[in-house]
């Protein structure tokens, strides 16, 4: 085989992960912390797991800043397996209106997914001038118009479409939701824990690990505890809220090697960032705002068209108005082994994914890259 | 940290893996095969991992000796979630009954999940003198007295009680099953790829990987095609079969990671026994044997009290006739860094649980203690 370098991997999820968590997973891979066995042979019955799971949840608590009113769970099938447990869930009376703000791809599965299984969603596209304060304030017109919403459903940031709510808080403060009546679902798979959260405006979050806190394979849901009382319909129990609530996530076998490097990632980042989630969105912004420097300022050549107050810090998408420069840029950033930096097939174009693992050099690397390719 | 030497592991999931796969993870873990990324960093979209998940698929039906009449799914969520999957899947009318043969606790909770789902399961209770050819006459004059059974399901090894069907095709012959008819389903999670299965007996096969394949977080589903199209019903979207077969698997992000280990477990396995699972077979009896010969011919200090015809050679379950006996053999093995010997907590005793990766030497080891603590 060809020795080649290492490359620097802008891929949208499963994406890269700190350098130092891969080192310490490939060092104690033979015999995790003295146990004699590797990590992959290890008993999710043992202490020894106990003690990483009860860390990881430990972590996201903290960072969260979330107490005992919240339940952190650790799930499998991905997003996907989300879409269809937050209604299954949470809605005993299929009649009730959910509410669905689609601004992207992510958003518009998790409302066809509710649609599917015999729910009662309206979708609410939100999309051009839409995406705009004006345009969540018409939206505020219209779902506050008959009932109250039983709950609202969006999605903090679109990977396809790089559109980012502009902070955690904006969906709930410019619709004016009031969290003791309606309860807000966010699905924050792709952002979660690299900016502050105000935890008080939610009912429940989720976030699938590959992105910023892990690799493929693991879910993370937030829950308010009281949510989980309601439904007495008869769930599979891998979609079960209550009852991964109850058994802390170890009713069957969990993904024992998925939920370890989580706890590592959540590890490096409470360190690196000394626990401040204001530092992770410093930093985010710092990386996103180099990027889009360069495409703003290519005279035409590149192009974002997301609405400023709108495009994402951790999934920065741009098209080339000339394909000759696209061939340009592509075939420079091979050479660099920049790797990944094709956009989502359905769109096609250019994107970069900047999740917490990715460096400001190699941000600055690329920025140059598109300055001068 | 005290430097301690490497332990047998004698757990019954997750298990022991083959050395030589876990060297090998580890020494491609910071660059997988060149690409420049951990395999943990890697996109389920690009060229390796399909080459990856290609191959694992490739060789399950090389060594389970399927075709294209077959699909081969790589799904989350473990036993539980076949649990509910096989009759949503399987199931259009909830009329019809499905016949449980519960040898043991997991053939047991599979029972309960599709009753709690509304489906009209009779429960078969083989135990005792069940357990026995004559019991299985029995049986089977019942299943087939009103209508033929819609399925029948059963648990091929029961990793809590210590029980195995005498041989893949038991049931299905002693029941005098007819495939073109009923449907016959097996959770072969605990004794997957270690002996032959006549695969025309079958409709549906499911395993675990972390017994003899690979990691937990992944779970194989053999099912044949012609059932996967009778079922209108909306599922959600991790437990569908019909979307896992038509996409591949790849609907949405795999566990990327638990489908490189298999594979390379799979590889181990087809290299290790020439491709034979009769070979894989003799090896599991010859381990397993030495464990039973020292329990019998221990003057009734150990007893084992399954049926013999129906003893595992997955899981190896005794019991001390002394206390004091126990506690001698659990230090004497505790000192020789024998672990994970403790019987389920809800049934106490000792286990041992031999699957593939589990040597000859390490088992004659285990043996030597069991006559000579």
């Amino acid at each position: 085989m060809v020795e080649r370098r290492m490359t620097i991997n802008f891929g949208a999820g499963p994406a890269a992960l700190p350098k130092p968590v891969l080192q310490q997973i490939q060092s104690e891979f033979l015999d995790y912390q003295g146990e004699g066995m590797s990590i992959l042979e290890m008993s999710h019955r043992t202490p020894a797991f106990d003690r990483i799971i009860s860390s990881a949840e430990e972590r996201v608590r903290t960072l969260a800043g979330v107490g005992p009113e919240w339940a952190v769970l650790f799930m499998q099938g991905g997003g996907t397996l989300q879409f269809s447990a937050v209604p299954m869930n949470l809605v005993a009376d299929k009649s009730r209106a959910l509410d669905y703000v689609v601004t992207g791809q992510w958003s518009r599965k998790a409302a066809e997914e509710a649609q599917r299984l015999g729910f009662n969603v309206r979708i609410h596209e939100m999309n051009g001038t839409g995406l705009s304060d004006e345009g969540f304030s018409r939206l505020k017109d219209t779902i506050h118009a008959d009932e109250d919403p039983f709950y609202v459903y969006y999605c903090d940031n679109e990977t396809i479409d790089g559109i980012e709510m502009p902070n955690s808080e904006y969906i709930s403060k410019i619709l004016d939701l009031d969290a003791r009546k309606t309860i807000l679902i966010s699905d924050m798979s792709s952002n979660f824990l690299s900016r502050p959260m105000d935890m008080k405006r939610f009912g429940l979050i989720f976030a699938t690990a590959q992105k910023n806190i892990g690799p493929a394979g693991v879910t993370i849901v937030l829950v308010r505890r009281d949510l989980l009382a309601s439904n007495e319909t008869a769930l599979p129990k891998m979609l079960d809220y209550r009852l991964f609530a109850k058994e802390a996530s170890l009713y069957n076998t969990p993904p024992v090697f998925a939920i370890y490097v989580t706890e590592l990632v959540l590890a490096w980042l409470q360190e690196t960032f000394h626990g401040s989630l204001a530092k992770v969105d410093d930093f985010s912004k710092s990386k996103g705002a180099l990027l889009y420097e360069a495409i703003d300022g290519s005279h035409g050549k590149m192009m974002n068209s997301v609405p400023r107050p709108f495009r994402s810090r951790m999934n920065i998408v741009w098209q080339y108005a000339n394909s000759a420069d696209e061939k340009t840029f592509m075939a420079q950033a091979s050479a660099a082994r920049m790797v990944q930096l094709k956009g989502h097939r359905s769109v096609g174009g250019m994107r970069a994914s900047l999740y917490n693992a990715i460096t400001l050099q190699e941000t600055k690397e690329l920025a140059q890259l598109l300055r001068d390719p």
